[in-house]
C-alpha cells in the first residue's frame, strides 16, 4: 500500500527534501489549527482553556497518538519538555532503581546530549557514577552485573546503523540493568514493538519524522507495570496527583503522569496534536517497506553515479535506519553546494553528508532527481574554486 | 502617564479579566506573526529556519527583552523549558556552590512547585539536604550561616504579600547563603531591580503578567559574575559551547548560554517576543502605580459593599504584588458565579479569591464594575440555592 501522502504537506517549489530527520516540514492543515487556537481558545477562552479546551489533558491525549506509532499502550507516553529534559527524567529514576550499581552503558553514537545529560546527572549526584561509550558494535560485551542503566539511542543519528532493541533489552534485563531507549530517530521512522521489548523507559522527540514542528514537545515511556514506583527527580506540580489542590508535600500522580513536569506548551501541543493527524490509517510496516526501497534506489544511484562517495551507513537495510550516509572529505561544502540547487540534507562532522527518507512526502522520482544532483555537485567540485571557497567562508 | 493599552489585546466582548495573572490575555498581534513563522519560516525555510529565521539566537534576544523588565543586563537572561525546571537548575547549581551546607530556606507561601523540584532534587542527591518552609513573615528568622540556599517566590501566588527583595538578598549574602529569587507574580507585574538585589539567581515565567500564552517559555538568571563558575546540572546540547560540534564531551558555553538545556520551542518563543512588544516605552515605575491604584479603588469598594468578605492580602500596597484576595469560606461558589458573570478571577484553596490587576489592559471602569458584580453576587447567595450547587457539582 502507497504511504505517498505529498497533499497533506507544504513543500517548497523546487525542493527535495531529504532532512525531515532533523526538522519535519509543515503538515498543511497546522496552520489553520494553530490560528484557531489562538484565536478561539487563548483569545476566547482565556484561563478558561486549560479545561475548556482540553489544554490540561493535552499531554496525555498526544501521548497516545505517539504510544500507538512505537508499539506502547494508551496511557504509558507523556508528552512535554525537550528530549535532553526526558533522558535526564528517565535517567534519574533509573538508577534510583538499582542503588548498588555504578555503570551507566551508553556508545560512541548517541547523540551528544544525551551523554551530555548523564554526564550532568553524574556530576549533580556525584556518587562515582560512570558513563561508558564502546563503539555501537561493542556496546553488548560492556553490558554486565555492574551495569545499573543501558542507554542507547536505537538509530546512529551519524551513520544510520540501527540497533537490535529486543535483544539488547534481552541482555540487559537478564544482566539486571535497567534499559532506557532514546527513539528520536525511530519514532515515525520505522516500526517499533516497545512494549515487546520489555524496556523500563523510553524518549523520543516529536520534531523529526512526526512532523510536530521546531521545538515539538517531547515524549517518555514508562512501562507500565513499574511506573508506580518511579520516583521523579524532576517533580512539577503537573506530575502531582492532585496540582490544584497546591499542597505542600509532592505525592506523585499514577502512572505515567507523575513525568509531566511544568506547564505544557499549548501552542507546540496542539501543532504537534495536528501533526500527527497524516499517520492516520498508515501501518509503520508499510512506511518501513517505502522507506528501505528509497533508500536502496538512493545507495544504488549514487554509487554508481559518484564512486568517490562512500557510504557510511550499513549496507544491509534490516539494520539501517530511515537515513542514509556518505562520508566525503569535502562533505561540508559538497552539502552546501547541493543544498543550493534545492536538496536539502545536512552535514554531521567530520565528514558526513546525510539523507534522512520520509515515505510520507518522499518519492522515487525525488530520489533519482537527488542522486542526480549529487552526481551533478561532484562534476562541478565547487569546493575547489576560490569563488565558492569565499562565499561558503562567508555564510 | 497612562499605560492602558487596552487597544493592543484581543478581548472578548463582556468579560473583565482579573486573572491576567495566572494567564495574561493574547496581544491581537500575535496571530498574524504565528501564521507567518510556521507557513514563512518552517513551511519555507524548513531545516534552514535555525538560522535564517533566528530560531537559534531567539532564547538569547528574548532574554535580553526581558531583562529589561526585571532590571537585569543584557546577556544575562536566556530562556527555555518551564519554571519548575528552571527552579530544578538553579538550585542545583546553587548547592554545588556550597557543598558544606544542607538547609534550603523556603516558605510556606512558595508555589507548590517550587517546593517540589526541590523535595525531588533533595531526593536524588540522598546527602541530608533539608528544605524549610517556615511562614513568610519567619523567613528572615531561618536564614542562618548553615543555610546553603534562600529560595523565594518575591509575591506569594495566594495572598500577593511581597518580600524585600533586596533586603532578604543581602542578609542570604552576609550568611553566605546562595539567594534564588523566583519572579513568576513579579515580571512584568512591579519594577524589580534584579541585578541591584545582588542575587545569584532569578527564574520566572512568562505567561502571566508577560502575556506570552500558555505554556510560553520560562527565563533564567544567573549573576554575570558567577556565570562562568556554575556547573549546570541539566547539562543540555544547546547550553554547550558548541552545540554543532556534536563532541562527545561536555563543555559549557560562556556565561548564562549554559542554562539552556534542549531544543527551544520555537512557536511559543516567537509568540512570547511578539507579545512582549507592548512593553514597548513602558516605563514599569508607572506600571506599578496604575496597578497600586486600580487595586486600593478595588478594595475600598468591595470593603464598603460586601463587609463579609476579609481581606487575605496586606493592605500597605508597598508590601503586595499586582493582585488582590479577599477569603470567604464560599469563595469557590462565589468564584464560580463572579465568572458566569463575565467577571475572571481565580480561586486557591482552601477559601482565597484571587484579583489580579493588571493595568495595561484593565481600567478604573473594570474595576468599578468588577466590584459591583462582586457585590451582586454576595447578594443573590447562589451557593444557598440547591440548583446551583447541583449545578456546581457537575462542571
Amino acid at each position: 500500500m502507497t504511504v505517498l501522502r505529498k497533499h497533506l504537506f507544504d513543500l517548497p517549489e523546487g525542493v527535495i527534501y531529504l532532512d525531515g530527520n532533523s526538522l519535519g516540514p509543515l503538515p498543511k492543515s497546522v496552520g489553520a489549527r494553530l490560528s484557531s487556537m489562538i484565536a478561539d481558545e487563548w483569545g476566547a477562552q482565556l484561563i478558561r482553556g486549560w479545561n475548556g479546551a482540553g489544554w490540561m489533558d493535552q499531554p496525555r491525549r498526544v501521548g497516545d497518538r505517539v504510544a500507538s506509532l512505537i508499539g506502547a499502550s494508551d496511557g504509558t507516553v507523556t508528552m512535554g519538555d525537550t528530549l535532553s529534559i526526558k533522558v535526564y527524567q528517565a535517567l534519574d529514576a533509573a538508577l534510583k532503581m538499582r542503588p548498588d550499581r555504578r555503570k551507566i552503558v551508553s556508545d560512541s553514537g548517541n547523540f551528544p546530549t544525551d551523554l551530555y545529560m548523564a554526564g550532568g546527572l553524574i556530576r549533580s549526584l556525584d556518587k562515582g557514577h560512570r558513563l561508558e561509550t564502546p563503539k555501537p558494535e561493542d556496546v553488548i560485551a560492556a553490558i554486565d552485573e555492574d551495569t545499573a542503566v543501558v542507554m542507547l539511542t536505537q538509530v546512529d543519528y551519524r551513520t544510520g546503523r540501527l540497533h537490535d532493541m529486543a535483544a539488547i533489552s534481552k541482555l540487559a534485563r537478564d544482566k539486571g540493568a535497567v534499559m532506557i531507549w532514546d527513539l528520536a530517530h525511530s519514532a515515525g521512522a520505522l516500526p517499533v514493538d516497545l512494549a515487546g521489548s520489555g524496556c523500563e523507559f523510553a524518549v523520543g522527540c516529536t520534531y523529526k519524522y512526526l512532523n510536530g514542528g521546531p521545538g515539538a514537545p517531547a515524549f517518555i515511556y514508562v512501562r507500565p507495570d513499574l511506573a508506580a514506583d518511579v520516583d521523579p527527580g524532576l517533580a512539577g506540580w503537573l506530575g502531582h496527583e492532585a496540582p490544584f489542590a497546591f499542597d505542600i508535600d509532592y505525592r506523585p500522580a499514577p502512572g505515567v503522569a507523575r513525568m509531566r513536569v511544568g506547564t505544557p506548551p499549548v501552542m507546540q501541543m496542539t501543532a504537534l496534536e495536528e501533526a500527527l493527524g497524516v499517520w492516520d490509517g498508515l501501518d509503520m510496516q508499510d512506511v518501513r517497506a517505502a522507506s528501505i526501497a528509497l533508500q536502496e534506489v538512493f545507495i544504488r544511484q549514487v554509487e554508481a553515479k559518484v564512486p568517490d562517495l562512500t557510504l557510511a551507513s550499513p549496507r544491509d537495510p534490516a539494520t539501517r535506519g530511515s537515513q542514509v550516509s556518505f562520508a566525503h572529505p569535502e562533505g561540508y561544502a559538497a552539502m552546501q553546494a547541493l543544498i543550493a540547487r534545492g536538496v536539502i540534507g545536512d552535514f554531521r562532522a567530520p565528514d558526513i553528508m546525510r539523507f534522512g527518507f520520509t515515505p510520507l512526502f518522499i518519492d522515487e522520482d525525488d530520489v533519482l532527481a537527488a542522486a542526480d544532483h549529487v552526481a551533478a555537485v561532484f562534476t562541478d567540485r565547487l569546493w575547489d574554486n576560490p569563488e565558492f571557497q569565499k562565499r561558503a567562508a562567508v555564510t
